[in-house]
């Protein structure tokens, strides 16, 4: 049910003709009776210019509609990608008798290239009309470039909210740079600065450790809509709870749709002196093309995760870490463990580095590298 | 000529049967009567036995012959695998009736695997009995792993001195990080404190803006003998131009032999505020996948040039900053320019960040990122 699980909600998804044949207009519309609102944008400061607009439309914490278009990411466009994306939240804002500064805007697609103005107008009047209590899976199918699967999801907690959400993306691996757009409803009662804190607290450990291909978009966007429908007040740390599974649900979604891959991969730091440190650690070997393309190739290669790590400011002693390749110690305290022959691959591959500096661990996600992810990026016309 | 090409050095390749049929052994000696030495080795914590081996050896600023093999790194393999390290220079050494601690050690292939030491001690008494003064391509070609040529160059300054040097690697591209070793002899007269700071200058304009894939070898090595032989001193500037001039041929020659590559890319930034913004958001660029891909599709892709340039700290307004790609101004004053169709593909391709924010620049060398690259660092058994 996506983001129209939660009470409150509308949602719709059309074919405004922005692509060829597709849906690719998207409204998720709150009702109220409250409108909190919350977001996290890309920290790329070549920020597209709905990021530019909706980072300002939010920031009285407060927003009625979502407006997402695929088919073009109005990134790099100047100031009349910029006006073009305030014409789109304002025609959002006449249909709906709502203020212009209500409306976020979120777009995917080709960067540079202007949007088809007149394709989004006609389909924001379309998507107005279309809007429904049911709508979200049209949403999330709206918002698809790469993706090959719409991603959605919704929970209920027992106390009587819900939260829903929708994702669309492929781990920020997508040709000319697809994006991450991500819109979250809950009809769950709850202020906006709790809203705000247990969205950025669930980005942190979901969103932004999916890490597919070390690329970030200029158009990445996370939003939050709270209206209170349900007359639950939520306890907040169950909140937060709640919100991080959902963010962790799609950020899996995203990761296990990422262009070309044939691996889904947990690398996980543990043993280190701190948060920070087993981070550093888990990217860098998240990053590594070598290491993806071995995990590709179904090869436990524990130099390429050594040397990533060797890369890393981390505390820890290269003599005493340890490799696991899916439960098998091919590394052990600083020498050569078990044969590497003894690792069964399969499409999830875990690796776990143990640094035996502390007490901390983090977990990145990402894919492997492989000729789909190539061809994807190469070939695809832009 | 390589590493023969100045006087009073003797060099040799052979093949000792650490691989399966190919020359694998090589040794370079300096003939006096001068012994200077400097190095640079690579930064990454996790370094390969014969890098510590040959830190320490170089320590006092001397050194009298380096052995090099390929067919197995000699790395991630604990305290056996230093004492092979050492128990070759100490065979060297014996043969050459030197200290062990005048002879420093390189190794290339696999981690993790132990060396076949009979064959290595073996293969060192045959290089001994190999040298000459004319055995330098024979040492560059010992040396290759999956390079597709040996890398050499030598070049003589009008005042009577020469250098020469002799590379191996495929840009730190190479299955199981395959590494860069830099062998350079030098009969110019010059003191050993000019001579590291000269060795340390060329390297950090040369070898450390290549950037293949960004993934750091464990045994990564750049060593530097000068004998003096020529009995010219050799003016400090003078040396360090042609030296660098050395190291940026043999980089030229890694990048371009990369794994898979069919593209070679000079990613320049300028108008920097600093060199070390240039610097970052020019190696920002190199490490793109997303970039590299593009290239590989001959797509002039300045939409990813620039989310690549937008997560750096470097100084510029995304407002004023310009995109070329061979010299087409695809990009311009923060807005789309040249139509994309006027880039002309060929091997060679420049992309130009001008940031508008100083007078600093910096350029770092890359490829494209291949179906062959994925093939090499997947399919390749490790």
């Amino acid at each position: 049910m996506s983001t129209t699980a939660p009470k409150g909600f509308l949602a719709s998804g059309v074919a405004a003709g922005i692509k060829a044949e597709s849906k690719d207009l998207a409204l998720v519309v709150n009702t109220g009776p409250e409108f909190h609102a919350a977001g996290v944008f890309t920290s790329n400061r070549f920020q597209a210019a709905p990021v530019t607009w909706s980072r300002a439309a939010i920031a009285d914490g407060r927003l009625k509609a979502v407006v997402l278009n695929s088919g073009g990411a109005n990134a790099c466009t100047g100031k009349a990608g910029y006006e073009d994306a305030v014409r789109t939240a304002a025609q959002v804002a006449k249909e709906l008798e709502i203020d212009t500064e209500d409306v976020a805007v979120c777009s995917t697609g080709l960067i540079g290239v202007p949007l088809p103005m007149e394709a989004v107008l006609d389909g924001v009047r379309l998507a107005v009309a279309a809007l429904d209590s049911e709508g979200g899976p049209d949403a999330a199918e709206a918002i698809m470039t790469t993706d090959t699967v719409p991603k959605t999801v919704a929970y209920t907690n027992p106390a009587g909210w819900s939260i829903g959400g929708m994702a669309k993306g492929a781990g920020m691996l997508a040709p000319a740079l697809a994006t991450m757009l991500v819109t979250i409803t809950t009809d769950a009662l709850i202020s906006q600065p709790a809203l705000e804190k247990a969205l950025r607290l669930a980005c942190s450990i979901t969103f932004d450790r999916t890490d597919s291909d070390g690329c970030m978009s200029t158009n990445d966007t996370v939003l939050i809509l709270a209206n209170g429908a349900s007359g639950v007040v939520a306890d907040e740390d169950d909140f937060t709870i709640m919100l991080a599974q959902v963010c962790w649900t799609l950020a899996h979604k995203l990761i296990k749709d990422a262009e070309g891959a044939e691996h889904d991969i947990e690398v996980q730091v543990v043993g280190a002196a701190s948060e920070a440190d087993a981070l550093e650690a888990a990217r860098a070997i998240a990053r590594s093309n070598l290491f993806k393309c071995a995990v590709f190739g179904n090869d436990p290669n524990w130099g390429r995760v050594l040397s990533a790590v060797g890369t890393t400011s981390a505390q820890f002693d290269p003599e005493h870490v340890d490799v696991f390749f899916n439960g098998v110690p091919v590394f052990l305290d600083g020498q050569p463990g078990a044969d590497r022959a003894e690792v069964e691959f399969a499409r999830d591959v875990i690796v776990q580095v143990r640094l035996h500096a502390g007490d901390d661990s983090a977990t990145v996600w990402t894919n492997d590298l492989t000729y789909g992810y190539v061809k994807e990026n190469a070939e695809y016309s832009s």
